[in-house]
């Protein structure tokens, strides 16, 4: 097959330079093309030294005749840049991996809600297809726009998915408690994210209400074939990358054999025995969040404490990776018909 | 009154070290002794150069004879060494407040399961006075032989006592999800404690079961009036001191007025309105861990996402001081009729 | 005596809320207003929560009349503010402490090359104390408009004071080799002041040239009695607080005996003998930054590697206190008369 | 060429599993046992949860008939091991790449003097080639026995190198100014090591004296022709990954146009101009230590500021990778005939 070419939209942000760090070991894709309205003709490997040696490329302007050009265009924007952009790429017959909110819920109102502006196509939302390969590998491959789900939701759907598909808890009091590291926030020069603000502390946010509620709460409902009801309640790490986690439910029947320790873990090694980048972990494990650093690999781990009432299931990404830019070139590589872990393969890097 | 004379047993742990910064600044104490086995000899300063200047003291071994010259002696010692020694001082007429584990539990054998030791003398244990002043102030005042409260413990209770005590929510459906800087692990070297092994990471630990588990459910249970069931998942932070606590809890009639958002607040308000270290914050606060760094201070908020049924608790202390050490002060302070802020006014170091 | 009264304008920066911080607990001062023209209505507990309960102040417009009414004024604000307001305060008699560059240097064209604008009053910064006490107590005590050292000044110089002296090392090959935590920086929102920009990693800033070089070389002059050239490279740590200096010199005469590692430490600590704020550590120390965190301490250890040409000086400061706010009361307290440690006796935070 | 059999003797620490990360995608190179001694039987993902699904092997206890059976053993084990066990593999034809200190001295008595032992086999010693590639890379090519460079050699030798080669700076006086991440310290359980020891905090350590000046000096006076004097001070900074080296010299003849700093750029650009692993980067840049986070590239600037006598050189490499197991991975490939960088050409993880 010949090379894939690929645009990137919006690349002067955090998923931005881990698109291209993930896609120069990856020999089926040439980045053809980055745009950035801000830094239109700054080259690269200026804005990023880590890439000095690995890209030739310079920053350009938008422009969508030469994406037009592509094979593929991720868009690595904030939310409300796609919806203006997506639809003539589309009608054009480019595929796109859109990284950013705006085709990620099919409840438009739901969306223009949460995020404060009219949507600008909802009838490209309804064809979106929501590129979790855990849930929707088949349609992912003939899809043509993709929204990449959201770092939380990624975590939370992928702990919550084996035990709502098999009916095990009750839907309506799920619990997330969650904790991102800083670059989650994005590269945005705001005083509540610098360094000094951040350092040795930690809080919550959002807690009366995140963005991601909405999306979460969509794939867990698929999931459990009715309404569910999740609290979210998000923090900030004082560490650069990696979500984790900590997820609460329920038990529907605590006293059936089906809940004990043991089949829960088997339950989970079964859901994610074929799935590459979700790593279940043994028995008694808590799984850290730089044993996926720069990678696109989920790690959980469930447990049932004091054999209640209650499950808690710990679950592990990289944000930028499994949680943004990772995760997108895995929907491209089963889009595109590759070898589905192609560019995504390296271990994390640790300590 | 003439200055207390106090004796610290333990001192080169993290709570050692955090009470002889403290007590460097109150006027109404002196230590006149400090003991280490493997460190006699040694001059504090030349252990904490951070103290250079503060005390001319240095570890002495720790004989009966010192101690019991002292009006209050705190132990900053591991599990079961208190145990050993505090009996004879008390019978000698000597004041304890115990920072360990070892007389927080009234149930025994439940001590002695979680902590894999046969307890030393149960019988002082029935007669310690768990040391939380929002709940016990009175038996503080006349107590003998206080039992510091856990750092996990008094951010989780703190938080949930409001609740509790108006019977609001579900007892038996408590989640407490619970973060701790890495300075809660002690000053010793193990591998698993190193800088390089926990920077830029995130991780639960103790998910089947921590030995704080049955000291925040006997304190809840009080409150309660009756039996609790609590989740309790711990998770350590990459950095050095702070607790936040999440605590979720079920309302038992979400339709009530009373646990509507607004009375949430005032109810939390109303209920530590006369606390010198209770700071309930505005309605919408996430408080950070920074904003309580090295004060005796729990910053509280209260929230109802999206009006459903379940309210969140955010809860900060420092591990080392409202979590141990000032905390222990505060409880000096109670006992020995001395204003109970004395030495713990300081506004915290931020950023 | 009476309690003083003293106004900070330009409140809302880190040196602005650690001077908040100190003075809460020095009893002999009260601060009556905090200016800020971008939060004026907001109060300072809301800005900073780490302050509920000390401050009941509200940041005001900066209002000359307001601040003519108070005994010292402490401008806490960006370079160039102090020029345009100070002048009038002066003349009313106000006794001023600028924390800023303003009236550090004497050479008025240096100091407009190196910040880039025309100095407002350069007969004000002929009068100026340098307040630096170690060197200039006496002036200090009379002084009127005391300019604040900067905080790699403050390390540097102390460090290489006793060295100059005596003429010991030679004045034109130094080296001073710093880094400091990332609140030097100030409280700004700026795409290179991210914690998910500066956390693991280091670098150097300002290589070929650094605006503290010319202060540095000033007072390392008068001490030299005569010209010096220093090489000085700043470096910014992922850590909040604290510089730390190495400084390199060649010894003028190596073979002479007063240039053995003995007769420095002694050279050392005569010259710091009866300095409240400067403590020479034993031979062989090194000292870590937050053995002074939140503190007014100056630590220092000299070192002669190998015997050799070269003294090795290590020096560390709290950025925000011995480096700004600390020292700026400091100089308070001498130029009123006060006990010189009134406020600043707290041992630093550790760990 | 058939793919190399290689064995990792002491992979239990960071420079072992960074070999095995590095390894992992070396599509030339097998590695066939990893032995520990303390670890035997534990699987590597058990104890590296990193490498879950990258490696099937456990640690061995190490066994010379096992090893014998390898084309290359790299040993990642404390000095004085690789002594110990290497005279027998090179016997037996292995070609060993050493990652300790073992070989790196031709001084046998000052290597016995600085490691405080007796050396097991100086003859060896003298046959070892001195693995930096850009001064001996063809020796390498030959080499049956490699020393691999100290992290801190490493970085600082390839910054002085130019200028010593081309005789621009005065030996005698050099200055090394150099802070390391604590994965430096190695994977053992210090107090000194801890979190909570080093986190917000930065401090020098060894400035009287550390084990990698006899090495640094003994590169640097094979560069200059002659004999040296390096004053080497180390700093711990509080992060995990990367080493800053910060390099003053003095020019000898300041007022030659070859020592302006156009022509400085220019002598580095060209000294490294073939180099796949030496960056020299623009003039006026600062390298970031995360610009080479888990990659072989060393990346260096140069100036002289202010046009005066000294000229400082920044130089930035990753203290596991190009200051140990990336260069040992060079080395190999130097020595079996593959591309240089195979393995070796994933950019830095950023942020």
């Amino acid at each position: 097959m010949s090379v894939i070419k690929a645009a990137i939209v919006g690349g002067t942000g955090y998923t931005g330079v881990e698109l291209l760090r993930l896609l120069s070991g990856h020999s089926g894709v040439e980045v053809t093309a980055i745009t950035s309205r801000a830094e239109a003709g700054t080259s690269v490997a200026e804005l990023f030294p880590s890439l000095r040696g690995h890209y030739d490329l310079k920053f350009s302007a938008p422009e969508v005749d030469e994406l037009a050009q592509c094979d593929v265009v991720f868009f690595a924007t904030p939310h409300g840049v796609a919806q203006a952009q997506v639809p003539e790429l589309v009608a054009r017959g480019v595929r796109v991996i859109d990284l950013s909110a705006d085709f990620r819920l099919q409840d438009i109102p739901a969306w223009e809600k949460w995020y404060g502006q009219q949507h600008a196509c909802p009838e490209l939302a309804a064809q979106a297809v929501y590129g979790l390969p855990e849930v929707n590998r088949a349609q992912i491959a003939s899809a043509q726009l993709i929204a990449c789900p959201g770092c939380y939701p990624t975590s939370i759907q992928l702990g919550f998915l084996p035990l709502l598909e098999a009916g095990l808890i009750e839907a309506s009091g799920l619990i997330a408690n969650a904790a991102s590291g800083a670059s989650g926030a994005g590269r945005q020069g705001k005083t509540d994210l610098l360094f000094a603000e951040n350092n040795d502390s930690f809080r919550a946010y959002g807690a009366s209400g995140h963005r991601h509620l909405p999306e979460i709460e969509q794939g867990l409902s698929r999931a459990a074939g009715g309404p569910v009801a999740l609290t979210f309640v998000p923090h900030l790490l004082p560490m650069v990358r990696g979500i984790h986690a900590t997820l609460f439910a329920k038990l529907k029947n605590p006293a059936a054999v089906e809940s004990s320790q043991e089949s829960l873990q088997q339950l989970f090694e079964q859901r994610y025995r074929d799935e590459p980048f979700v790593d279940v972990m043994p028995a008694g494990s808590h799984p850290q969040t730089r044993s996926v650093r720069g990678t696109n690999m989920c790690r959980l781990a469930v447990v049932r404490p004091q054999g209640r009432d209650t499950v808690v299931v710990l679950s592990v990404i990289d944000n930028l990776a499994k949680g943004a830019s990772a995760q997108a070139i895995q929907n491209m590589n089963i889009m595109f018909g590759l070898n589905e872990n192609q560019g995504l393969e390296s271990p994390a890097l640790l300590p």
